[in-house]
């Protein structure tokens, strides 16, 4: 017997990359045949680099509706391979966050989750300038491994509960692509392109539910609150619209999160926030962040269950004991997570003192990430190698009154010309007021 | 003796292209250093082509300053040759239009100014798609030289007082490399972009003062009257802050100026108006804009002295001797003027006929032009050999009454395939109504 095949009724013409750019220059919207064409035709490199860069710009002025940008984010994640994590029967949720100066979120909720019974399949993507990424953080651990293949990826899921790892080229390679092109162009701030970069991974990477982090602030590429908060909707509804769940929180990036930055030092106060330590602006994100982990998983169903539960894995100490098994499983020295004190230690360390008494009144916190990527602690230029040892720790917050000469913060450093230089950061990082100053609120909006 | 040189103040840093687009993106005004730091980094590739794309879709929203786009037609027209004309004691003007359908003004105004004792160094730019260039036109002369090396062309200047040439490459070369990718990125219709490219070629062709014919409507690249006005402003107050008095004027292109369509056509009926016969509209354009460039040489002064100029070279035959001159000494067949019947002839002639009576109340001019080089007589695509013969002739202008059957034009052609295909554009061009529409002024604004 034969079947009669249902042809489409309607063949699609591909058009001109020149029309399509008009297209959008005129503000009209992609099909999507069109922007299937437009990926497809960027994979194979039909589509002149100069064409699509000025196809970017275009939709950096017009901007793509939530439909298109649904569509642009399906069609990336199908542009490669998409981890089947099907086996697994436990509920799968990765973190995303817009990353932030001193943000250590993810190294205290991926423990926090597994701990919770959570799987959490995250591949780190390649990180804007002066950012230092959860997976720079995590290879303080000497031997810690940053790449693993797709199969040992999925096994250590089975395994473990958890990965971190560099965003593999095999998934989502049409959005490589344009972020390459994107950087060059001016083009990285496009709220759609992003949200297709970022979901088309995320979404490539097997896992159900998604918790997003968009930061806001003179710390974040997100300068205005305005454009955070649309990001946090346009993910969260292109999200749903492909059948994930994804809570959003729109939060401060106004000044330092904690009081470290720079790699083993972050490391050694997210120990600390695992054993229910630390600053309150991190203990509060984390508490948030992780009752939407637990939720979105179906772990507890109330705030207060979901609250307990957070809670509870901290307390235990089991969110602690599964740092250990994700760094042991991928080859890092997880002893260290018991005696930080063993971690590489900077030679020198001296205080910031403050230049006359009042509160503080803002921190640049970019120029924080500055300053400790010129101590050496963070990747200025492709190729350059991390000293895990630098940094700064003990930041004085926002609204906290200090005295002439107090210190506000402490420098972590090796080399005494690299100090020379990242002090100038760190001096014009801070600023001082007789008035003690109200912060903003950490968590300025949940969108679900 | 050492005489010290002096050094600038200030030395230029430059910036990275990346920051150039940003700073556009963000709506800021380039400086000089940095619109030449641009302008030079594309003659010398070294700034690549997606970069220059993104700027350019950048300029198409975030638009130049008056300033800014006078520093780029500079800069660009310094980037080649620049045509000396100062041997040449004679007035010099040269004229631009934005290019309309049917417009046959250029091959009557070129040796109407050349009789005015004005010279006339012309240089056709590339067209955009479905325009039929003057060049094009003059090319309907058997042996009609398109070229001429740049001596040649000062050299034929002094001699005849006029020159009709394809735009040189030793002029303005970084134009070129714009226009390629301005054509591929849909960064066409920018303003500031336009000018730049127009006015630089213009000013390097050695001409002291420009008339310029900004054309709107449906035949015309430019489709709204108010992007039209705001070129003629910009191209005013650019060509006089480089040191040319500039007069533009914005006319009607909303139905074709004349009435032919075709090369050889409109050869034709150029003659025809240089005898001081033709539409009403051509005759009013000729006068307006030829009144225009022999004030603008200085040949009258006022307004009548003007007019009277220019109707007297028509009605003595000085003009149409002018034309003569012209083509013979770039080569072309110049006993044809004085025999337009034995110009080469299409094999046919057929009407298109009114499918009802009414008024003429609307023409597509941008699909008769479509029509005609689907017939042959145009370029589509680069390397399409022009059928001279073929074209339009007698078309009914718009507010006159048709019976049903009666002719809307007559076609010229030679190939039934091509004149089916056609007939559709023409079919779909024509707009009857049954009441008498008003159309708009030809002449809609002067900008001096």
């Amino acid at each position: 017997m034969t079947t009669k095949l249902k042809l489409p009724s309607r063949r699609f013409i591909k058009p001109s990359f020149q029309s399509l750019i008009e297209k959008k220059r005129d503000g009209q919207e992609f099909s999507q045949e069109e922007i299937r064409h437009i990926i497809d035709s960027t994979l194979d490199d039909e589509m002149p680099i100069h064409q699509l860069s000025a196809l970017l710009m275009a939709i950096y002025f017009k901007q793509m509706s939530a439909v298109e940008t649904a569509i642009l984010t399906e069609e990336m994640m199908l542009s490669g391979e998409v981890v089947d994590l099907s086996k697994i029967s436990r509920p799968k949720v990765d973190l995303y966050s817009t990353g932030g100066v001193g943000d250590k979120t993810a190294l205290v909720l991926v423990p926090l989750a597994m701990a919770a019974g959570v799987v959490v399949p995250m591949m780190c993507g390649v990180e804007s300038d002066y950012v230092i990424s959860t997976l720079d953080k995590l290879a303080a651990f000497p031997g810690f491994k940053r790449t693993l293949s797709l199969d040992a990826f999925a096994a250590q899921l089975a395994k473990v509960g958890g990965a971190v790892v560099a965003q593999d080229p095999k998934l989502a390679p049409a959005d490589a692509k344009f972020h390459e092109l994107r950087k060059e162009t001016g083009t990285i701030p496009s709220l759609p392109l992003i949200t297709g970069s970022v979901l088309s991974k995320k979404l490539a990477e097997g896992a159900e539910s998604l918790v997003i982090d968009i930061k806001w602030g003179n710390g974040s590429f997100i300068r205005e609150l305005e454009p955070a908060k649309q990001l946090a909707r346009t993910m969260t509804r292109v999200g749903r619209s492909l059948k994930r769940r994804c809570v959003a929180m729109v939060t401060d990036m106004n000044q330092p999160i904690g009081d470290s930055v720079g790699t083993m030092l972050e490391v050694r106060e997210a120990i600390e926030l695992l054993k229910g330590n630390g600053t309150d602006d991190m203990k509060e994100l984390i508490l948030r962040l992780g009752m939407e982990i637990v939720r979105l998983a179906g772990v507890a169903g109330s705030t207060l269950s979901a609250k307990q539960a957070v809670q509870r894995h901290l307390a235990d100490g089991s969110a602690l004991q599964k740092l250990k098994e994700l760094v042991k499983a991928q080859g890092g020295d997880a002893s260290l997570v018991d005696n930080p004190e063993k971690f590489q230690q900077a030679k020198h360390i001296r205080k910031l003192p403050a230049p006359k008494r009042g509160y503080v009144h803002m921190i640049n916190a970019s120029l924080i990430t500055r300053g400790v990527c010129v101590l050496g602690g963070g990747v200025i230029k492709a190729g350059d190698k991390i000293d895990y040892s630098v940094g700064v720790s003990g930041i004085k917050k926002v609204g906290t009154q200090v005295k002439q000469g107090e210190p506000l913060m402490m420098i972590h450093y090796n080399d005494e010309a690299k100090l020379e230089a990242a002090l100038g950061y760190f001096k014009e990082a801070y600023r001082l007021a007789p008035k003690r100053p109200t912060p903003p609120p950490l968590v300025v909006e949940r969108v679900a």
